[in-house]
Order: structure tokens, then C-alpha cells, then sequence
């Protein structure tokens, strides 16, 4: 029997606060929609007391979904946390997640404060949470870089004033992936309420390695990863959820499991790329341009027997159109609707109808629409 | 004492058959002159037999660069192998790089035939390859899902028959890094005469895991990596450079240092990026445009004491400008220059003259002339 690994999007958090890649409260509920359909446990919905536009988001997208558990950012701040529960008061799941600065770097430099006292910040504000919503999630930050001996002190206390998740989060992506492994291991060893939490991953991709330490860290025993889609995120990017998801799917004798509708991960992929003005490498896995080039190479020689023991994913199963159809001028509207909803896109009848004669334009003019086109006529 | 890691770049072999990517001799050797600036030990200039343009690209590296050992693929085929040692008759430091399927799937489906005679193969191809260089590496071709004992007895069979070094890769992207580790420790362990070779490991992206893997065959013995600049390849690509020089710089206490000089990554980045016409994407590790944002945002804000402990690496450290020099009308040549150099282009006296002119029209109409300015003006 599999073990389930909640997935904790944050592509609206921590994706979306990276410069160029700012949403409306509108772009950001047609993306929350989108991944309650994809099947994720929570939504990181945004940060409440940062602006009036993220609050209204957030409790935009409280409003709008019903399965995932909608979560906002805070600070170890009483203010802040009061903000967030009142942003998450439509949620049917509402969770805050709060925490603070967890290394001695943190510590020191950003707080200027010591252990025992940033301790007592962490549970007070776990405890003043729990007031407020019965879901608290606490994060260390740098935890990639705290004592371990405090780390585990720090989710002790937590996790006693009431926090049901304790994220651990590699916060500068300086880990290697049996670093990872060894202290979260350590982590288990050494708390002794661990079980009546889930302890989650949170990394960032600063050496390419994010993918690599969260399944480092399930390994160990965490249970709940937060990712974004296509790795967007500060700097480098946090953890892909694709390549999660997927890594996950292929590896099935790991014996975990999500809840993710992988065949809905490519026309995300491509919805969150065109709004958030983000394009996707050709090379990205999963989900890049020539991700399954050679499989297609392949499909055309036609001379293998035995495809499915020369792929570890078929394209179809994230979502990725089989074949390019190629539109022309004799193309109607439907299948003009069709094609562009597997590029991600979407549009209102009205929309649709003046596309489609910008459509026609193009078609008679370059013959054949390849999926490019199309890109360019949405553009 | 660190001990070295051999950096294979396979660039202009296996990032360039990537559709759409293909370059003229002459920017081959572009590239392959500034290869052996960075620093690598091996260049896999092409695949001769292949076309006539891939033979004559390897000829030129051969002639153009003196550090590098200079490296032609083939498959485990006598013809194949004739036209490399051809090609790389210039070559101060030839490399012929042969071989063969090893997975069940790639003897049964792709060759047809049995363990014992690709065994008896790979060891034929391997002695003619030694009768005109020195230097023979030998690929076990899917390695990664070959019969363990199988492979075990293929390296010590192509070890005997002279190869220097045998490539284990991990063709379709599907091993997990512990599941790598495991592998090439076994083949330590089994393998009678594993110290007469260098193993190398060549991964690919597909789970996002190419880094970490390759991190996990060095763990495990393995002194040589096949890697690309911005991890273009087949599919979603191959190890990226980039990401191995600075893990291993980054993680000194691994023990392990490479030849690179890590400030022309970013500049080689450009290069190869903007000949081979692969946008890196702005969340690319190491050399993506938002890969240090965050870093110049903390320096901005300019309430960090001790800078250095926030940031895993320096992005002077790897040639990112440490600031965005703004060019006005009123700047020179050389200074376009500069810039245009610190962003991986290069160009001769009379088309930076004919840029120059075209610089000074934009920069009256656009007053500041930033790098993506630039990078347009380019084109």
C-alpha cells in the first residue's frame, strides 16, 4: 500500500513574488481552480499582510476552490497572523503558516536574538495561530543551515504548542541531497512528538538540486512537499511539481503516492508560463518543448518494437498533445478551441470568435498553423 | 588533497543534435576555443561518421584547441571507427569514444542479439579503436537499466581490452541518485581491474535528477562527468556544467575540484545560448537571469551585515556583472564592447562599428540602454 504525499503548491507564493511575475487576484483564481483540478492538497494562496492586493487574493481563492486547503504566509507576528485569518475566513480548509528564521545566521543577522528566544517566538506564535485556525504549519527558515541539535529542540516545541506541519525548508538550495537525508533522519530520531505532525520539504534549485533533496527528505520520512510549477520561485526556482509528481509515478516501488492528475500538468505548465510571462526552457524536464523529442523521434522511425521500454514517461500521461495537428484556413472553431486549451489556454465564447478571425487571417496567409502560430496569435 | 574530476563537455556532441540547434564549423570552434578557456579536460567534438560536416567540425577543434584531449564518437562498428581516428588526426590529445548498448532492451530490440556477443563486441570495437589512439573510452549505452552482473562483466572486459575510460550512463533519465550510488558501488566492488579506468558518469534530466546522479556516481568512485553548458541535450537535456563546477566548489569538503575557472560561466552561458538559439530559462540554476536576483535585492536593501553568509555563491564567482552597467548615446564603443562581452558576444572591429551606429540610434530614442536593449540590438 502506497503512502501519500500531500503536495503544498506555492506557485502563488513563492512563485509569484519573483520580479516580472506579479498576477491579479483574477489570473491568480483561474491558476487556483486550475490546481484544485490537478488534485493539489493546498494551495499557498499568498502572504495577506504584504498588501491589500494579497489579501484580496487570498480570500478571492478561499472563495473559489473547495477541496485543497488554502494557506496563507505569515511572519512570527501577531499582526500578521490576525491578517491571514481574516484573509482565510471563506476557506473550508484554512491553514496558517507561520515561522521564523531557524540557522544561526538567521538568528543573529536578521533578528538579532538567540536560540531560546527565537524558541519562544516560534511556539507563541504557533500557539496564537491555533486560536485562529486548527491547521498551523510552522516553518524554520535556513533550516539547511541550523544547528541540528536546535532544529530539533525548535519542531519539539512546535509541534507541542499545536503545529500540525513542520517545514523544513532549505531556504539558500546549499544541500546536497544525503545532507538532506542525514538530518532529516536526525530529525525523526530526535523528536520525540514527530509523529503527531507531517514534516514537510521546502528547497530551492540554487545548485540544481531541489528535485533531488525533496525526495531525499520523503525518503527520510516527510510527507508533505511544497513546489511550484515549472520550479518558478526565488532565484533559481523552488521544487518543480512535475518533476515531483512524476518522479514519484515512475518510481512506484518507492511506494508513494499523490493525488496529482498528472495529465494536466503540461497545459499548466503552459498556462502559468504565458501569465506569468516565465518561459519554459526547451530542456526543462517534464514539461520543456523537447522534453519527449526523441520519443516522438522515435515514434516516427517507427522501427521499435517496443516503445514503452524506451520511454520512462509517455507524453500523454503529463498532458502533452500526442501529435501536432496542424491547422489551416478549412479549420473551424473547435478545433481552433481545441488545440489552444491543450496549449493551456482558455477563452470566453466572445474571445474566441474574434481570435478565430485574426485565425483566418494568419491562416491564409502562412498556409499551415503549427502550435508556434498559435502561440504567436494568442501571444 | 581534493581529488580531480575529469569535466567532459558534450556540448557540441549531444547538446548539438537537439533539433534546431545545429551550428557551422565555425561556431563550433568558437565554442570549442572558449571550452578549453573554461577549462574542461575533454571536448566531444561530434560524431564523424555521422556527415561530412561532423567530420570536418572534428578536424577544426582538433586543429584550433591544445589543452583539451579532443574526443569523436562512434558506434562499436570498424567504419565508424576509422573515419574518428581520421578526424582526430590533429588532434594533440585524440579520444575515440565507442560503444554499445547494455540493457536487455537495447540487445534484444535495438541489436538483436545476445549478452555474450555484445560482451564480444565491445571488447573488438575497443582494440580497434586502440590500434590508432591511445586513449579509448568505452559507453555501456543504457546502462542504467542493465542486468547489474552484466555490466559488471562488460567494464571488465573493455577494461582489459585497453579502454582508459568506461561510460556508465544513464540514458533514458530514469535512476533515483541512491539507486545510482548503488550501482556504480557495485560496480567497484565487482569489477577485478576498476582501477586501470576512469569510470564517468553521463546522465540526462527527464526526473530533473541529472545533477544529483552524477553527484552519486562521484560518491561512489567515478572520476570523470559528462556535462553540457546550460544542460542542453536530448529530451530535457544532459547534466548541466554549470551546476557540477559549482556544487563541487560549493561543497569543498566533498574533496573533489575541477579544472574550470568558474567566472566564464556565465559569459559561455550567453554564448552558447544565443548561437545554438536555446533560451535559458530565468529560474536556470547558476545561469538563469533570476538565478542571483535575490542576492542583488538583500545587497540593495543594504541591512545585511555579513553578505557572504546569505549567499551560497558569489555571482561575481561565476561572471555574472556584479551590477548592471546602464549605457547611454554617451557611451563608447568600448564600453558597448565591455558589455557585449560580458554577455558572451564577440565581434570583429568592423561589425562592432556597424553596431556601434546602430547602438547610437537606439540609445537616442530609448535614453537607457539596458541589457536585454543590448541583447536586441544583437539579435
Amino acid at each position: 500500500m502506497s503512502q501519500r504525499i500531500q503536495i503544498f503548491d506555492t506557485t502563488l507564493r513563492d512563485g509569484e513574488q519573483v520580479p516580472g511575475c506579479q498576477l491579479t487576484t483574477e489570473e491568480k483564481v483561474v491558476i487556483a481552480k486550475e490546481l484544485e483540478l490537478l488534485g493539489v492538497d493546498v494551495i499557498e494562496a499568498g502572504f495577506p499582510i504584504s498588501s491589500p492586493g494579497d489579501f484580496r487574493s487570498v480570500e478571492e481563492i478561499c472563495k473559489a476552490v473547495t477541496e485543497p486547503t488554502v494557506c496563507g504566509l505569515t511572519r512570527a507576528v501577531e499582526k500578521d497572523i490576525e491578517v491571514a485569518a481574516e484573509a482565510l475566513r471563506y476557506a473550508k480548509r484554512p491553514r496558517i503558516h507561520t515561522g521564523i528564521g531557524s540557522s544561526d545566521v538567521h538568528i543573529l543577522h536578521k533578528f538579532n536574538s538567540t536560540r531560546d528566544q527565537i524558541l519562544e517566538r516560534g511556539v507563541r506564535a504557533v500557539k496564537y495561530a491555533k486560536k485562529f485556525v486548527e491547521d498551523v504549519e510552522f516553518y524554520a527558515e535556513d533550516s539547511g543551515r541550523a544547528d541540528l541539535e536546535f532544529l530539533a529542540r525548535l519542531t519539539e516545541g512546535v509541534i507541542a504548542a499545536g503545529a500540525t506541519v513542520v517545514n523544513l525548508p532549505d531556504t539558500t538550495g546549499y544541500l546536497l541531497p544525503e545532507q538532506m537525508y542525514e538530518r532529516i533522519s536526525y530529525i525523526f530520531e530526535n523528536v520525540s512528538n514527530i509523529h503527531k505532525a507531517t514534516i514537510s520539504m521546502h528547497c530551492h534549485n540554487d545548485l540544481g538540486l531541489a528535485t533531488a533533496n525533496t525526495l531525499a527528505g520523503i525518503r527520510a520520512g516527510a510527507r508533505q512537499v511544497e513546489v511550484t510549477i515549472n520550479g518558478i520561485g526565488e532565484r533559481a526556482g523552488n521544487t518543480s511539481l512535475e518533476e515531483i509528481a512524476m518522479a514519484l509515478k515512475v518510481h512506484k516501488d518507492l511506494g508513494f503516492e499523490t493525488g496529482i492528475d498528472s495529465s494536466r500538468l503540461y497545459p499548466l505548465s503552459k498556462l502559468v508560463s504565458g501569465m506569468m510571462r516565465m518561459p519554459v526552457q526547451a530542456n526543462k524536464a517534464i514539461v520543456g518543448r523537447n522534453a519527449f523529442a526523441h520519443s516522438s523521434g522515435i515514434h516516427q522511425d517507427g522501427h521499435l518494437k517496443n516503445s514503452s521500454n524506451y520511454e520512462i514517461i509517455n507524453p500523454e500521461d503529463v498532458g502533452v498533445p500526442s501529435s501536432e495537428i496542424i491547422l489551416t484556413a478549412r479549420s473551424g472553431r473547435a478545433a481552433l478551441r481545441h488545440r489552444l486549451q491543450l496549449l493551456g489556454f482558455k477563452f470566453e465564447k466572445l474571445d474566441l470568435d474574434k481570435l478565430y478571425e485574426r485565425f483566418l487571417l494568419m491562416a491564409d496567409e502562412r498556409k499551415m498553423i503549427h502550435d508556434q502560430d498559435l502561440m504567436e496569435l494568442v501571444g
